[in-house]
């Protein structure tokens, strides 16, 4: 049992990660939110018959009110229309200004949720179940909330901080292989970006029973990456970029298989190589075994380490193809396994690298 | 001219009331932007052709590239249909994180165009252009921004504070009666709550061309009344309540019109009478002039002080309806004209009282 505090002021909170904590998760709520009558329970088709009725006993058993609204699964569920049903629901429910809304599920139920919780009423009490790898340790930590637009993902939302996260390890063990290791691209990015130690701790560790079997520590060092990362710059205006390594080129794949051929693991893992390529070709990244060890451990939890996509991905995810942006974009780069770094680039230079790299 | 300043930590803005000032937008635009390169005007079908192109002028002399958005005139654009269409429309123009949105308008563009500046790109800067007296007074101070829900008005929103707000009151000379009236009925009510100087004021010029004459100060004390009001209480949970002076029974009104028959001005004015009859009822408000002067004083801006509702449209906006809420009401009542203060009682003790009134 691990207890991680975000410092954000008055919208400060604690991530608990404890096994079995599904079971108990009424009276953590009862904790931050003593004035709540109803919750609003936002999950899925796939989750609510697992977990749903042990959370909505939880919290009645804490002597809350409990409505349970559980949407498609998938990326799908984080649209306009979508959202716009769960406002009325949660009208129609009765939901008043201090109550409170728990999201169980993994990360498009945490986009989704939070949003709703940032917007109804103008915003009502917030609480975390993530139940997913993907969502335990990026996430459902810091506050980032969205809906995605026919324009692309993410990009109508809030910054809505969690009231508390509350993380039962245990529910990883429903994950198929596929979205545990899409789960562990960001483990993996987390010791590539800040944590040479606790990569190499992965090295030591490279299957998903030896992870499991140390799964605190693993979630724990994760979110405090992401912790201090966040605390420093909880609107996204600097350093919280950092935590974007391998996500430009991402990007780029996960828009050529249209969000369907490659998860945002998957592209997040190759997108990684890229850019250390990217940095070793500029010279930047220590010419050691970088390339070497990242590729070995993400193909150890069989994620790619290369993806093909078409250049107009790549100049889209880039930004060349809006006019008027600024000729410069910030990559981060690797100086070495644990150290990454922005560097501010033109998009051309990017581009020419990049080029150079798909050659090879 | 006059400027006013909103004190609210890093969120603190100018209020600027200054006649012509629609023309210099622009350059006042510039300087709490100075990094924006669009700007994205929402307005409606009415205001567009009387002040659009004045307002892309100024901002593109400052160097401002512009989009104009205009949507239907009315309530009905308070939708998450039009606000989906306004996020689309947004990433299309090719809006990035350091550009703008500018709501040209009514309390309906405000309340719209702030909510979607609030949530593209989790949140932009955004400027208030308000070109009605409600707007002027009222909604455009505060940063109250939602849209409507089939479950009601305002249910989906945030709080998101203005840059800047740039009233000219010139725009007011394109008004019609009713809807110049519409803002009086507000304008009265920060008398009636906090500054009974100003009701005097307001005695001694009962007419729309003698409030023109003298709208610098108009607005200026309006606007100075919330200001004190949601300086102290930001997020509305505990003073700003006294600006619903009015508005309880207001909404009962306005719904039992469907929200076509009444004004939301012309509800409030009915709806503050008879807050203060129910004062005088429980011996609360000074047994004065109170209720002669205040009728006297809506009546000569042709505002209602009498509306006839259904019973179940006042039980629903005691909140009776909804099981569960708790017994209890905060009503705005006043002391005195001049000071207002809310006063918790049972819903149905506020609704004997009021099945008195409305047999009298």
């Amino acid at each position: 049992m691990k207890t991680l505090h975000i410092d954000l002021g008055s919208r400060s909170y604690d991530i608990h990660i404890v096994p079995g904590l599904l079971d108990r998760v009424g009276e953590e709520i009862r904790k931050v939110c003593p004035k709540a009558k109803r919750i609003a329970i936002i999950t899925d088709t796939n989750v609510e018959p697992l977990y749903g009725a042990r959370v909505e006993n939880s919290l009645e058993h804490a002597g809350f009110d409990t409505g349970l609204f559980a949407g498609p699964a998938g990326e799908g569920a984080k649209c306009a229309t979508h959202l716009a049903a769960l406002w009325e629901a949660m009208m129609h429910y009765g939901l008043t200004r201090t109550d409170a809304v728990v999201a169980l599920g993994g990360g498009v139920v945490g986009d989704l949720a939070g949003f709703a919780a940032a917007t109804i009423l103008r915003g009502v009490d917030f609480i975390q179940i993530p139940t997913t790898l993907l969502a335990q340790v990026d996430s459902s930590v810091g506050g980032k909330v969205a809906i995605d637009l026919a324009a692309g993902k993410n990009l109508a939302g809030c910054f809505w901080q969690p009231k508390v996260v509350l993380m039962d390890p245990e529910t990883l063990n429903t994950l198929d292989d596929k979205t545990f290791s899409d789960g562990m691209a960001e483990v993996i990015k987390y010791g590539c970006i800040a944590d040479r130690e606790f990569f190499a701790f992965l090295c030591a560790h490279p299957s998903r029973g030896e992870i499991m079997e140390n799964i605190e520590h693993v979630l724990y060092t994760c979110c405090d990456i992401k912790r201090s990362v966040v605390e420093e710059d909880e609107r996204d205006t600097g350093r919280r970029m950092l935590l974007n390594f391998g996500h430009t080129l991402g990007h780029a794949y996960e828009r050529s298989g249209n969000y369907e051929t490659w998860t945002h693991g998957q592209a997040v893992a190759a997108g990684m190589c890229a850019a250390v390529q990217l940095g070793l070709d500029l010279g930047v990244t220590e010419r050691g075994e970088e390339l070497r060890v990242l590729t070995g451990l993400l193909e150890a939890f069989g994620l790619p380490t290369h993806i093909d996509c078409g250049w107009e991905d790549i100049v889209k995810a880039v930004g060349l193809d809006k006019k008027g942006e600024g000729e410069d974009i910030t990559m981060i780069l690797l100086r070495e396994i644990g150290l990454a770094f922005p560097k501010k680039m033109s998009k051309d230079g990017v581009l020419q690298n990049l080029k150079a790299l798909y050659r090879r």
